[in-house]
């Protein structure tokens, strides 16, 4: 059921915000009984879990930095904002259980904007069990931002950090690599669509399924919730963390907080198919481009040698999604790509400034 | 011991993020014990107190909208958007503990102001026992902003929420109402004076003692975390709530949450005396402007007659804030302010829409 148009096409500054907070209220579905207090107080308030620790994270997407609305429909940049913080959950062993969303909105975003943006973020949140427990909403006199922070749970001891990695150590990447960046490569490469009356995005999706999967994994990432937390509680990993600024970024960032180097094998790399053409067919390196891009959120990870039983049984209930060994930690502190030129050192990933 | 000029007149995108991120990472303090991973890991990590439920909050400063740089300094801004997170969570009945900061930065920003903005909300932070555990950086192509997540603690049962409110409990209101908007208001009246080198505000202080509290409660508010903490704890208060829209706003929502009316006493309120100076002054009328404006962060909150022993406990460990009863909740629906000319509606606060 949809409201009557006329309603949708009001802009967020014709409503008051308290007439904003209860739209976005009646969205939410009901608290979960670890939810004491929910939207529409000082504060919310929840129950921990018993003999769980607190995983905490904050991250934004802001327009024109993190999104192009020409590129992302309303919905998919509430279900991303929720998505990256999830990933970094994940990325330290945890399950998500709460966010909280602090949503700075321009006069001009209309209702409709705002409705489906939320529906993506709960979307978003059925899929990895995270309740909405608050936020904030304030006005933006420049672009859109959707600031999550996202609260898990970890039992002590199972906690993935980034420093945990010992040399020797095998390194695993989860999925495929490259799909993000080559999906924004080709929504780059469009020309601009007309203006669409429903404020949805303006460039189509592509009809290739490989590339409509790129574009996808740029627009709706699917954070690796399962694997983290398996992960986290059978002990198979020693130090784990997410792809948000791509692989190479996230290679020389696990060793360095682990005081090893890394040597990654090129040829091990799981490149996605259709990043991998896409890249080619624009004239661009596939290896070097997947390396380098970001937004992947995928998860890497070491895992010592004697655990590697552990991780069979991680990999057996991982529900279709690939683990692939790449390289190893290695007491040589440089971070080298092994490739059929011999090793060179990694490129460098995504930087926000 | 600062740094030299040199360095200190870069902006933040002469630095890569991750410079950024060690530069505030080398401001913040060690970690307390129940912070297990801090800043730099993908998530921060932290144990809960035994037997408490967590209380979560998220509220941003916006330029342009929360703040102007020709009135606060970058540490004001910094000591002020954790403040009130803070008042939250006090409001609430719970002990800060942790936060998350989300900065979305200017690219001409100069690292002086990163700094400052830091360490004027690490002054905030120590004053309250609050730890940063994490956050995020990231550009803005707009406005600066701070968005910050507060985490505190509180017991079961001891939980301050704006619903507990009966009919004929008293209405209490801490400190004085009206200095932050009439701060505000002398800031705006001021000429613009020269752009500082430094970066600092153009707008000096006023030299009257009274003018500057306000202006001074405008930019770095006092959040009421003691009081806040110790009506939860012993639960002198059957409802509370900060006055983050101004106090006409607060009555007419705690009202509503707990299914009364309310009865303010005009003359009760406690205007802050260079308040009510300088809007007389400025031929405005003290006690609406007082009701109306925001960011004077006082709670508010309803104390049942039988618990009013309770209450003075919590007065004489108040360290000198006043505790002022100001009128009560009613049966009858409306929110009503009885002055000299009979019963009137309160008249409404401040919105971000």
């Amino acid at each position: 059921m949809s409201s009557p148009g006329s309603l949708q096409d009001l802009r967020v500054a014709d409503l008051g915000e308290r007439a904003l907070i209860e739209r976005i209220r009646a969205r939410v579905p009901p608290r979960p009984p670890h939810l004491i207090v929910g939207i529409g107080d000082d504060a919310a308030v929840a129950a921990g879990e018993r003999g769980g620790l607190q995983v905490l994270t904050t991250d934004a997407l802001v327009e024109g930095v993190h999104f192009d609305r020409r590129f992302s429909s309303a919905a998919d940049i509430g279900y991303k904002a929720l998505a990256v913080n999830v990933s970094d959950v994940a990325a330290m062993g945890g399950a998500p259980r709460l966010a909280l969303v602090s949503l700075m909105l321009p006069e001009h975003l209309s209702l409709r904007d705002l409705d489906a943006l939320f529906d993506g973020l709960l979307a978003m949140a059925a899929e990895c069990g995270v309740a909405v427990a608050g936020g904030n909403l304030t006005r933006s006199p420049g672009p859109l931002i959707v600031d999550v922070t996202a609260v898990g749970s970890v039992r002590p001891r199972k906690i993935l950090t980034r420093s945990g990695g010992r040399a020797g150590d095998a390194l695993y990447v989860t999925g495929q690599i490259g799909a993000a960046a080559a999906g924004l490569g080709w929504l780059r490469a469009q020309p601009e669509g007309p203006v669409r009356p429903d404020g949805g995005p303006s460039v189509a999706r592509p009809d290739d399924p490989g590339l409509a999967a790129c574009v996808a994994r740029h627009c709706r990432p699917e954070p690796r919730v399962r694997i983290g937390t398996l992960l986290g509680r059978n002990r198979a990993a020693s130090a784990c963390m997410d792809l948000s600024d791509g692989l190479a970024d996230a290679v020389t960032q696990l060793a360095a907080a682990g005081g090893t180097g890394a040597k990654i094998d090129a040829s091990l790399l799981p490149l996605h198919p259709g990043a991998r053409a896409w890249f080619t067919a624009a004239g661009r390196e596939p290896l070097a481009e997947a390396l380098a891009g970001g937004d992947d959120y995928e998860l890497l990870f070491a895992v010592p040698r004697r655990r590697r039983g552990r991780l069979r049984l991680v990999a057996r209930e991982a529900r279709g999604v690939s683990i692939t060994c790449i390289g190893e930690l290695t007491n040589e502190p440089a971070v080298v790509l092994a490739g059929d030129d011999g090793p060179t050192a990694l490129p460098a990933g995504f930087t926000h400034f």
